[in-house]
């Protein structure tokens, strides 16, 4: 197993998810987008737009290489480097309020030696997390659930800790709240004494391959529910803060920036219409207050 | 002249630029929120929502002292040390896109021992800027003299020098544009062999209510030009770049996060409503390519 498997996994894998999604939304089409990275490497952005469920959506693949930049190795404590990267991430924004937004992302990252080109580190990350405009605690539960059943496979000390790790990171300082209903979260998953790397690698791809049938069932049973423009208003205003997410505390969002990375790639998460009002405040005891109640961490939904 | 004389200036200036701008809006009346701030101090937030020309609109009014957190002395180079600042901010979203979005800001820092309450510096700082969703080449002009008139009635350097700090200061490095078409920005003008901090203070004041007559203008002027869905889709999507500018990189928005300051004053620069779209280019040759191709430094608009 090597760095161009892993790569050609992550693009098959793409390809079957946008295939499986155009089926379940029905009318929508991705359109491919294929890019060069000057500096080393490429991708392939597939972009939904006025699907029948999705409103906006994309499938982004990227194999990158090149030197760290010093701002990176300093962060991360490293020498001089050569790096690979690889991975795919996802970002749906649905129109009806009911669906949720879902952001998944798998990655595989390697350094080297700069003079020998030998292999120094390399490990796995990535995750599924949940951002509902509107908490519906079954979908919630059954979401965790899929999850848990995913993680236990590998490991039963998974879950709880790239749980956790998903609490911690999705969330929103300066609003005192998590983006959504969290997921898993997990990263620097490397050859260890317990995993070689092609176990982790088997994690990466269950982790990927959870999406679609989790995805697909939400999209099926909410995307009939009715909605009014009431719900609409508050779907922008959810968007608003999901913006807030990634631009002010979103890593990869920073990292692509601080790299040099393809914007509009990068950008692809940002919702199609967001709003912002000051100091909005839902009604008591609505279905908007009762979903900003859900959104904490700590909450045990398995 | 002292610090609570400033404040209470600014707090003044408040109260003339909102009732000015509500007789040019016709029916748009601010709302006011008074708010505390635990570690000391408070502020007046107004704002419009729903007016005949302003679609979402805030002034806000701050005076609030501390102690500077460790994060800010150590970007400052300073000793552990007190704080006071006060300052008046204000940001504008038109319903008409060919109404400019507007941004003023003036402002007093000082700080002094925190032993003995002895005051160690001190300065003014702010500035007006304009983000046209399509500039118009006769408002640009007359905007920007309207500036350099007021700087130059202080000092004929500090037109060309502000100018040049605004293009500096608005510019949106992922995107490669600056955020519209500038005006001029200001920062750390204390008592020097020149000036006197009363003098600074002068300019500061003469900046601030150089606000009113200007987006007055440009109000009364361009609002009732009619547009189309199209130039709405654009206004739009110009919000979505203002968003960017003023989450990944305004100094502002993350010194208030950075103190824990207050969020929705904070984020009342936020747009009513904006959007993105994947790689979105207007046509060659359009209102909106002429637009793009003007937001970049450099321009001589006087």
């Amino acid at each position: 197993m090597n760095k161009e498997q892993i790569s050609a996994y992550f693009k098959s894998l793409q390809q079957d998810i946008c295939q499986l999604l155009e089926k379940t939304d029905g009318s929508g089409r991705f359109v491919e987008d294929v890019w060069d990275r000057p500096e080393g490497g490429g991708g392939l952005t597939r972009i939904m737009k006025g699907g029948s469920i999705i409103e906006k959506g994309g499938v982004n693949f990227s194999a990158v290489h090149g030197e760290l930049s010093p701002v990176i190795t300093k962060a991360l404590s490293l020498d001089p480097s050569l790096f690979f990267a690889t991975g795919i991430s996802i970002v749906m924004h649905p129109h009806n309020p009911m669906v949720p937004i879902i952001h998944m992302n798998v990655r595989y990252f390697e350094i080297s030696d700069p003079l020998t080109g030998e292999k120094k580190n390399s490990w796995f990350g990535g995750g599924i997390d949940l951002t509902p405009h509107y908490i519906d605690e079954i979908d919630a539960r059954f979401f965790h659930n899929c999850l848990k059943n995913t993680c236990d496979r590998f490991d039963k000390a998974y879950y709880p800790e790239f749980k956790n790790w998903a609490d911690d990171y999705f969330f929103i300082p300066h609003r005192k709240e998590t983006r959504g209903i969290g997921g898993i979260f997990f990263d620097r998953l490397s050859e260890s004494e317990l995993y070689t790397l092609e176990q982790r690698f088997d994690f990466a791809k269950a982790v990927g391959e959870t999406f679609v049938p989790v995805y697909t069932e939400l999209m099926t049973k909410n995307s009939s529910i009715p909605f009014t423009d009431e719900h609409k208003k508050w779907q922008h205003l959810r968007r608003g803060r999901y913006v807030e997410f990634n631009l002010v505390h979103d890593k990869g969002t920073k990292f692509g920036f601080d790299t040099n990375g393809r914007t509009e790639s990068i950008l692809m998460s940002m919702p199609p219409m967001a709003s912002w009002e000051y100091d909005f405040k839902p009604i008591p005891n609505s279905m908007e207050a009762k979903t900003l109640e859900l959104l904490r961490k700590g909450i045990n939904w398995v």
